[in-house]
C-alpha cells in the first residue's frame, strides 16, 4: 500500500510538465488503465461513475425538452455511409473497417460507426410520411470509434462513449431553434453542472461538421491556456434530406424534405473537468458529477465512539448528498491525500475532540479551508458547502479564462501576446476569407475556434489582411 | 393514419403463425424497424424505453449488491482472444473481424467483441496484486457482436445489448456464492418485475459458456411452448486466471490464482416478455418495465370541461404512475386499438357522465375487465391495479407452463406428448452420459434446457438408455 508522502511525490506538477500531470492523474486517480487494444482505454469504476452522472444530468434534460433514446446499429454498410459526399470524405479516412464475419469474406465492407447520421437519415426516411409524424426528436447513449493517430485518455482516443441526437422537422425554422436550444442545454450543463466557463460560438465554414449547413458549439479554456471543444450543434438544413429522400407530405397535401440536426458530447468531458478544476494534488471534481460528493473519516478511530459516530454521520448525510465513509485501517495521512487525488469536494473528520464539542471539522477540496460544523447542521451546511465549491470552482475557472484571453489588432500582437502571456484565447477581427484564417494559422500557430454568438467589435480591419472586418473570432491553439 | 379495423386486422393470430404474430408484434407495435445493415435493427423510442427501465431496476440490484460499472473498448486483438483456448473455440467462428483502420491495414485482426472475459481477465491481471484487492465486481451495458446466419428481433440478432457482469475473488467458494447471487437477482427480476416464471438450473457440460467450470441459467417456457433462455450466470473456476496469469498475494504472502465468474442478460428479455404475455391484440407489458402504465383518454372530448379533466387527472397520477394523456384527435375506436398493441397495463377513460358522477373507467388490458373508480381513490386505486395486472399475467404464464410440462419416463412417451400435447417442458430422467443427451435431440427433437436446482425423483433410469439415473432434466425446444 502506497503511503502518503508516495503518492504526492508519484504525480509531475502542472508548471512542470502540464501532459504529464494529465496522464499521471488520469492513472493515478484511478479513471482509466490502458490496454492491449491501442488507442483504446478502459474507464474504470471511478472514471465511470463520472459518466454515470453525466449521463443522468443531460438525458435528463433531453427528456424534459421532449427528446426520446432510441438504439441504431453499430455497423454502416459502405454504400450508406457513401450517400451524402461531403459526410464520407470527412469520415471515410478515420473509420475501422469491418471486412469478415467469422471466416467468412462480407460481400460489402461495413464501417463502426463514427457517428449515425446515415443510419437515423435511412430510418427517418422509412418511418416518416406526413407533418403528423414530425418532428422526430432522437437521441442515443453509444460509443464510436474513429482511427486517430495519436491518442489521449479522453481527449482523443479511438473509441470513444458519447450521446448523438438527431432530430427531423419540418421547417428550417424549426431545425434551426433546435440547434439552438440544444446548445443552450450544453451551456447550461458545461457552466452549472460542471462549474466550466463555456465560449458559445458557431465554427468557420473551414471547421464545419462533414455534411452541416452550419456548426455551432461551446468553446472552454483548459489551465494550460489552450482550447478545448465541449459540445457541437449541427444544423443540417436539408441536404441529407435530399440525398437520402426523406420527405412528408405537408398539410397542403405536397411532398416536402425535412430539415435535420444532429448535437453531441462525449466523454472528452471528463478530460475538461480534470484540466479545468485539477491541481497539483490531483483531481478537483465538481459537485455535482462526482461520485462521491464527502468523505467521512474517523481520526483516532480506536478512540471509543468515534468508527460509530461517523458511521451514524455517514448514514444521516447520505439522505441529501453522495457520501463514502471510509473507516478503512490505512492512515489519516495517507487518506487525506488520496481523496484529494480523487478529487472528493468536501472531507469530513470527526474524532474525539470534536465529539465532545458536538462538531466536525470540514475541510474543502479547492481551497483547502477547514470549516467548523455543528453536528446538529450538517444537513443544512452540507449542500450550502457544495454549492460554494462549485461557485468558488467556476469562478476561479472564469478568471483563469478571463487572465488568459488576449484581443489582438494585427498579427504581431498575437505573436508577441503568444511568447510574452503564454497559450490563451486570441480574440481578433477577421474578414471572413479562408484565405486569411489559413494564415494566422501558419504564422501563429493558432487556429480559429469559433465566431462568438456575443459578438463584440475591438477593430475595424482583419488581423491577418487588413481589409474591413465585421466579425470577431477567438482563436487559441486546442486539444 | 390507420384505423381501428386497418390495425386490428394487420396482426396475425398467434394460433395461426406463431412466428408471424411476434414479427407483427415488434413491428406494429413500434418496438424495431429492420436496417440496411443485415440482422441488425434500430431499437425504436419504445422499445427502448422497455429497455432502460430493464436497465433502471437491474443496476439498482447490482449497485445494492456491491457492483460497480465500467467500460471496456469493444475491440478484442486476436491474441488476446486466443489466450483460454475453450474460450477462442467457442468464439472464434461467430465473431465480426476489424482488418483495416482508414485505409490501413492493421498488423493484428481485431474482433468486435462477442462478450469481455478476455479484456477483464488483462485488466484484472493489471490492476490486482494483493488480497486488498478483491473482489472485484464489476459489471458493463455495453453491445456484442455475434456473427449469426439467421437472426430475429431481440431473440437473435447480429449485434445485441446487454450487460456482462465479471467479478474475481480470492476463494473459489467465494465466486461460487457470487454466481448463485446473481442467479437469483436475475430469477427476482424475471418473475417479480417481468411477471415471467423460471426454472434455475445448470446447463450439461455440452452446452456450457466456453471457458466456464459450470453454467447456471434461468429457463422461461414462451406461450408456444418452447423453452427460451433468459439469463446465465458462469463460474470459471481458475481456468482463466491461469491462462491470463491474474495472481495476487494472500494473507500468508503466497501467490494465489483468483476464481472468476460473469454473468449476463440481453435485449432478448424483451422478446420473452412479448413471447410470455402478449395475446392476438398486441403486447401486454409488465407493469414494472412498461414505458406508459396509464394512458388517459377523454371520452367525448368536445364535450366541456372533459379534456380538462383528463389532463387534471394525468398531472395527479403521474405522481404513482408512468402516465401518458392522449387528447389526440383520432377517434376512441383507434386509441383503444393502439394501447391495446402497446401493452399499455391501464386504460383511463374519462367522459362527461363520469364527471357527473365523479368517477372514470379503468380497462385492464390483461382481462379487459371494465372498473368504475371514484376519482377520489385514484391515486390508491392504481397502484393496487397494478399490482393486479402484474400478479395476473404471473400466474397465467405460471398456469400455462405447469399445463406445458409433461413428465416422461422413456423416449416412446416423449415422442407422444409431442405429438398429442405439442412443445413444452419435458422433465425425464438422464443418466449423465452426453451419448444419451445428443440421441434425446436426434430421435425426438428436444434438447436438454438446464438440470433444474430444485430437483425431483420422477424414475429411476435414464429416459434414454435405461441405466440408473439420479438427474431430473428439463428438455425443450429452444429460441
Amino acid at each position: 500500500m502506497a503511503d502518503n508522502k508516495k503518492m504526492v511525490e508519484a504525480i509531475t506538477s502542472m508548471e512542470e510538465d502540464f501532459a504529464k500531470w494529465y496522464t499521471d492523474i488520469v492513472k493515478k486517480a484511478e479513471l482509466i488503465e490502458y490496454t492491449s487494444v491501442k488507442g483504446c482505454m478502459v474507464i474504470r469504476p471511478y472514471g465511470y461513475a463520472i459518466w454515470e452522472n453525466i449521463q443522468r444530468i443531460l438525458d435528463g434534460m433531453f427528456k424534459e425538452t421532449g427528446h426520446e433514446n432510441v438504439n441504431m446499429p453499430m455497423f454502416i454498410p459502405e454504400s450508406l455511409l457513401q450517400k451524402e459526399k461531403d459526410h464520407v470524405e470527412g469520415f471515410a479516412p478515420e473509420v475501422a473497417w469491418v471486412t469478415f464475419g467469422g471466416s467468412e469474406q462480407l460481400e460489402e465492407r461495413l464501417c463502426v460507426r463514427p457517428t449515425s447520421e446515415t443510419l437515423f437519415c435511412e430510418h427517418f426516411a422509412n418511418i416518416v410520411h406526413s407533418y403528423r409524424d414530425l418532428p422526430k426528436l432522437y437521441n442515443q447513449w453509444v460509443s464510436v470509434v474513429r482511427w486517430e493517430k495519436t491518442t489521449r485518455p479522453f481527449l482523443r482516443s479511438r473509441e470513444f462513449l458519447w450521446q448523438e441526437g438527431h432530430t427531423i422537422h419540418a421547417t428550417a425554422e424549426e431545425a434551426i431553434a433546435e440547434t439552438e436550444q440544444m446548445l443552450n442545454i450544453y451551456t447550461k450543463f458545461c457552466e452549472e453542472y460542471l462549474a466550466m466557463p463555456v465560449i458559445k460560438g458557431r465554427k468557420t465554414d473551414s471547421d464545419k461538421f462533414a455534411g452541416a449547413e452550419a456548426t455551432y458549439c461551446i468553446e472552454a479554456l483548459m489551465h494550460d491556456g489552450k482550447a478545448l471543444q465541449a459540445g457541437t450543434s449541427h444544423y443540417f438544413g436539408d441536404g441529407f434530406a435530399k440525398a437520402f429522400d426523406i420527405q412528408f407530405t405537408d398539410k397542403n397535401n405536397k411532398q416536402q424534405y425535412v430539415h435535420e440536426t444532429s448535437w453531441g458530447v462525449t466523454t472528452r468531458l471528463i478530460g475538461a473537468i480534470i484540466m479545468t478544476h485539477g491541481d497539483d494534488n490531483g483531481l478537483v471534481l465538481p459537485p455535482a458529477v462526482t461520485p462521491i460528493q464527502v468523505v467521512v473519516l474517523p481520526i483516532a478511530a480506536h478512540k471509543p465512539g468515534v468508527t460509530e459516530k461517523a458511521a451514524e454521520i455517514k448514514e444521516r448525510l447520505s439522505k441529501v448528498a453522495r457520501v463514502k465513509l471510509d473507516d478503512s485501517d490505512q492512515s489519516p495521512g495517507w487518506k487525506f491525500a488520496e481523496y484529494e487525488m480523487k478529487g472528493v469536494p468536501l472531507r469530513l473528520e470527526i474524532g474525539p475532540r470534536d465529539m465532545e464539542q458536538n462538531q466536525c471539522v470540514i475541510v474543502r477540496r479547492d481551497t483547502r479551508e477547514k470549516i467548523v460544523v455543528s453536528l446538529d447542521e450538517l444537513e443544512t451546511k452540507i449542500p450550502e458547502l457544495l454549492t460554494a465549491v462549485r461557485d468558488g470552482i467556476y469562478n476561479k475557472a472564469l478568471q483563469n479564462r478571463e487572465k488568459k484571453t488576449y484581443a489582438c489588432k494585427t498579427m504581431e500582437e498575437i505573436i508577441t501576446s503568444l511568447e510574452q502571456n503564454g497559450d490563451g484565447f486570441i480574440k481578433a477581427m477577421w474578414c471572413g476569407d479562408e484565405a486569411c484564417e489559413d494564415k494566422v494559422k501558419e504564422t501563429t500557430g493558432v487556429g480559429s475556434r469559433c465566431l462568438p454568438l456575443n459578438q463584440e467589435i475591438i477593430a475595424d480591419t482583419c488581423v491577418c489582411c487588413g481589409k474591413p472586418a465585421h466579425q470577431l473570432v477567438y482563436w487559441g491553439k486546442a486539444y
